[in-house]
């Protein structure tokens, strides 16, 4: 067995990681165009108004190139229960166990800033079962489900992890 | 029995409904006071910049007041998948059976605008007992469940309701 490779997390925001960002869910293929500008917005409102915008970031890094990234933040009216915006490893980066060790960095932050619970939603398609599968293995439970969400056929669930 | 109350509903969004909006909320006695102006700024961005805010009211008038209002809209993302973000009738003018009209008024344009379903999500808390017995009644079903959601022992549920 080879050694885990080594992995440098950071959690500042750079201009650079617009373009990180949308090359990192691009290569996956498992987003729609029209939500890419959307991940790119909550860096951007990091970038310009900082933590306070409510969302917080944790970048991988490998040998000085951004491979992963994770998005997440405190929901708003709730106590210690946060939202797993994002999570996506480049394409070219897969199988190396790199998002599960980067999901396990932003569980180390949840909790340590008092975080009780964390939610990640998904789709009930068959395409997402990998992202399915991702979630079940770090440890969170499909708890709930709304059918036909996205669209007819298309459901969400909602995947929770507690500590 | 007595005839049915006069009720007009408007869509239009008003520079006064800003306060009929506070009112309204406060007569409840449901919502945190942090609450408050989040739903009274959804009604200034309908103000500001129309419908294509995402934000769409329907406010419900007897004898010229506003009693009673909701707020909804379309979920990015989504195809035909409704929120129904607030609702809520004066407490001067409840037991009137004025909510069940205004709700059934915002299925109707839900089902006008192409909507297939609409998410009413609220607490598991006793204290919201009447307003999940309002959901039940309107036709909606508690679909799912996320305990410990809003803070520990104050999960979240969400209704729905399907056309």
């Amino acid at each position: 067995m080879t050694n885990p490779i080594d992995i440098h997390f950071r959690t500042e925001v750079r201009e650079e990681d617009r373009e990180n960002i949308r090359s990192i869910l691009v290569s996956t293929g498992f987003f729609y165009d029209i939500e890419i500008p959307v991940a790119v917005e909550l860096a951007e409102e990091h970038l310009q108004s900082g933590p306070g915008c409510g969302y917080f970031f944790i970048f991988a890094e490998v040998g000085g190139k951004t491979i992963a990234y994770a998005c997440y933040g405190p929901i708003p009216g709730t106590v210690g229960s946060y939202d797993l915006y994002w999570i996506a490893t480049h394409d070219s980066c897969r199988g190396q166990g790199i998002g599960s060790r980067l999901i396990e960095a932003v569980h180390e932050a949840i909790v340590a800033a008092g975080g009780r619970l964390v939610i990640a939603e998904t789709s009930t398609l068959d395409k997402y079962r990998p992202t399915r599968h991702f979630y079940e293995r770090t440890g969170y439970l499909a708890e709930a489900r709304i059918d036909d969400f996205y669209r007819k056929g298309d459901g969400k669930v909602f995947y929770v992890k507690r500590f």
